[in-house]
């Protein structure tokens, strides 16, 4: 009986370890504050390697720009990370609630309204997006109105939708070598 | 003599086919404004896969949330993005100066300073990036001064860059299906 409570899972999610991760984080003063750090590495012409943790994602350059295209751009993970942290955010607060997901999809599409800064063909405007839908398509044990609030709570509360709705400063550093 | 101009490499790209590809942009008035989309799968637990383009690429969280750690997490993706974003700009803006680069890489590090809120844990602040630093590391065939300025002027112009260090609204939207 103790065991069953144990692998109580909802969302293919182990909610008992899920609630033990939670409280563990609440109870420790130091995890309010995180800092994440990256690493990227040189292939050569626009091919980067990227090392976060343990894991390594290539990001490259369609042929359009002349890149290998061996990844997808800056741009296009910008936009499916979104997705997929709003997409993680929904299985979390649904599962919290205790509702079960039978399907979902989330699509995005934003809008750079002036890239041609990057590529110094403009003085004007920013290469970023300018604004971003994100759509969830779902099936779920829930009312649509449940399943709306969890949405939009969702988008409201997300680290990568909160890191796109404010201001980010970015300082730049060098170190020239020999 | 023509067919060595067409093949002039500098930084392991073809320059004459960038400036080819950036004169065809230049040219379409629609190429100013830039829309792109991706779709994320719901593989189970945390686990997306996100495509864009031609591209997968999967998204999940570490064990220390419950998750499989089948790839790097949407904040891990965003801070190597930023910097993969940057360090492809670098290459760009210092070879359309002729800079040869010898060897680069870019650390970055990104403070949450209250994600606690996506846990649900905290009402206030928000859970995302509120500051990073990035750092080039650079062996090039040009003085200091002048790597630094390309480098601020790579940041400044970043579309990455740009989309955190402007306000980008997200509109969530949601369709539910019995």
């Amino acid at each position: 009986m103790v065991q069953e409570q144990q692998q109580e899972r909802i969302n293919g999610l182990d909610m008992a370890g899920f609630r033990a991760a939670v409280a563990e984080i609440a109870q420790n003063p130091d995890a309010v504050h995180n800092t994440r750090r990256a690493r990227v590495r040189w292939m050569g012409g626009f091919k980067f390697s990227t090392l976060v943790r343990n894991h390594t994602f290539i990001v490259d350059e369609p042929a359009t720009l002349t890149g290998e295209d061996a990844g997808p751009s800056p741009m296009e993970y910008i936009i499916g990370t979104l997705g997929a942290c709003l997409a993680i955010g929904f299985v979390l607060n649904a599962s919290k609630q205790g509702i079960a997901i039978r399907n979902m999809e989330v699509t995005l599409e934003g809008d750079q309204m002036n890239h041609l800064r990057f590529l110094g063909l403009s003085e004007e405007g920013h290469p970023g997006f300018e604004r971003i839908t994100a759509k969830l398509f779902v099936q779920a044990d829930a009312d649509e109105p449940v399943l709306r609030a969890i949405w939009e709570h969702t988008v409201a509360t997300s680290p990568v939708g909160n890191t796109l709705t404010h201001v980010v400063p970015i300082t730049p550093d060098i170190a020239v070598f020999p």
